[in-house]
């Protein structure tokens, strides 16, 4: 199974016809839970035309406290609760997060059946979780922002039980030792290495998921990075004639960055509402595909990547 | 021009494939501006595919502060504000629907380039504008819920100029006094009553858009009706056979208190999740025409009725 990421929405600042407010899912592959990254309103409704599933979600991770990145929380809050579920949900985001949402259940008369913890994220964090830490990075934005880095632990190469009895050896406690990588020797003086009998170690995946930033060079100590999905609010064309300028990235900027820190496979989401036709949304991925080698893609709705 | 009422949301609770939640808008006859009535999230995203328009939007009238009926106030201001529109809104509403609004503002860094004034709603009261009077009537429900009545205000009668001319009235002084509809002695003897070339006065229509509410018999006052547009979570069938009876009303309950007060026509509205099909709708429209012999209509989403 691979780790499955679902865009539930992929616009700026406000819905259109084609793109909802930023939300994106992600399934680690040891589980059956969703990791959910923002928020925006209707992201309920967008989960609702999706694989992902409300009562399976039990953490958020919000980057910013942006209407378009998450006014829709307090609905998905009570979605969950009426989904019948009673699992305790945990909420990660910058500070304010849990005064608003408190606020807001309080005043609304929202009884939750399941408790909410909430973690206020400082800075650069290290949080652990079974099968993968989730690192966090500061970002440049309007307000707090924060990059979120899903990690997923190395897994442990598997011991080859049928090559090691075609190797002639009977299972107890020789198999244990060689097991733990140990060598050891047979009674007729055959020295075995058990590291032999062991497939190497699989390297865990890194996915990058930015908030809103205008520095995405700030990711740049994340070397092997195998997905990173990044604002790119406009093209650097675009970006150069606005009057006021909104601390967002380029196409430009971001897709030099990931060329520079040698990014696997890169998405470009949070798109502007300009970039709303087929035409416009072309120009976006022209320019990321101009300083960018690898596979550069511009995130839609309801897309699903696997990696 | 009719006063236009569009129906941008009709379920209760939750969202479905079919129905969002509760908002309805209402076009005045003698305006452009658009009243609406409760905001459930994604109500800007209804309002995309509708006649309504987000900055022509001057006022809103919250029935109470459950978040199927509030949770998208926060992104249609923000999408106001990005509208370039920098008219003042009103809000109305319960206590605490200020604190809410103002307190996600500030947390997610939301400026508006308009006014907000707040108008907290206690009990009945009166809310005089130009064209039209809303009254406000307290509703029974599990929190404090309002009930908005829209009275257009009546028409005076239109005097006749064309008539006046060809019974051999000149323009001047006299006809000022029979267009306030005295009566006149010409010179020739003739006595003249301005009110018979005045027509009629047409009479303000009446709409009410209830809250959540378990008792539509708080209506009864209003005797002449022209639309009632009021909430039937459940079938009566379905209700008895709830373990926990929450304070809202049946169709069967709703219908027969139409039928009592005379109402003109009836929107049955706040539709339960579970008559999601077409088979279960007929359930509720047919149990609310058997008590009701007026004009009994389901609500569906972006449904448009003219009175």
């Amino acid at each position: 199974m691979a780790i499955e990421i679902v865009f539930l929405g992929t616009s700026a600042g406000v819905p259109t016809k084609n793109r909802n407010l930023s939300s994106i899912a992600l399934r680690p592959k040891q589980s059956r839970e969703w990791l959910l990254f923002d928020c925006g309103e209707a992201t309920q409704h967008q989960i609702m035309k999706s694989s992902v599933s409300i009562p399976k979600i039990d953490k958020i991770f919000i980057t910013h406290l942006h209407g378009d990145h998450i006014y829709g929380i307090f609905g998905l809050l009570a979605s969950r609760a009426m989904s019948g579920t009673d699992k305790a949900i945990s909420i990660y985001g910058p500070d304010g997060l849990e005064e608003m949402i408190e606020t807001v259940k309080r005043l609304s008369g929202l009884n939750l059946p399941f408790d909410i913890t909430y973690y206020t994220v400082k800075g650069s964090q290290r949080l652990e979780f079974e099968h993968y830490t989730i690192e966090t990075v500061k970002l440049s934005h309007s307000i707090e922002s924060i990059g979120y880095i899903f990690i997923e632990k190395d897994k442990k190469g598997h011991f080859d039980i049928e090559k090691a009895k075609s190797a002639g050896i009977s299972p107890g406690p020789i198999i244990a030792k060689l097991k733990r990588g140990e060598t050891v020797t047979l009674n007729d003086g055959i020295v075995i290495d058990g590291k032999e009998f062991i497939s190497p170690p699989q390297k865990g995946k890194i996915v990058i998921i930015s908030g809103d930033n205008d520095s995405p060079c700030l990711f740049e100590k994340y070397g092997s990075v195998d997905l990173m999905i990044h604002e790119a609010t406009y093209t650097q064309r675009d970006f150069d004639k606005l009057e006021r300028k909104f601390k967002h990235t380029t196409a430009k900027d971001l897709a030099a960055t990931a060329q520079k820190m040698g990014v696997k496979k890169l998405v470009l989401t949070h798109i502007s509402p300009r970039y709303d036709t087929a035409q416009r949304e072309t120009e976006l991925i022209k320019e990321a595909k101009r300083y960018y080698e690898g596979e550069a893609i511009l995130a839609k709705d309801l897309m699903t990547i696997e990696i």
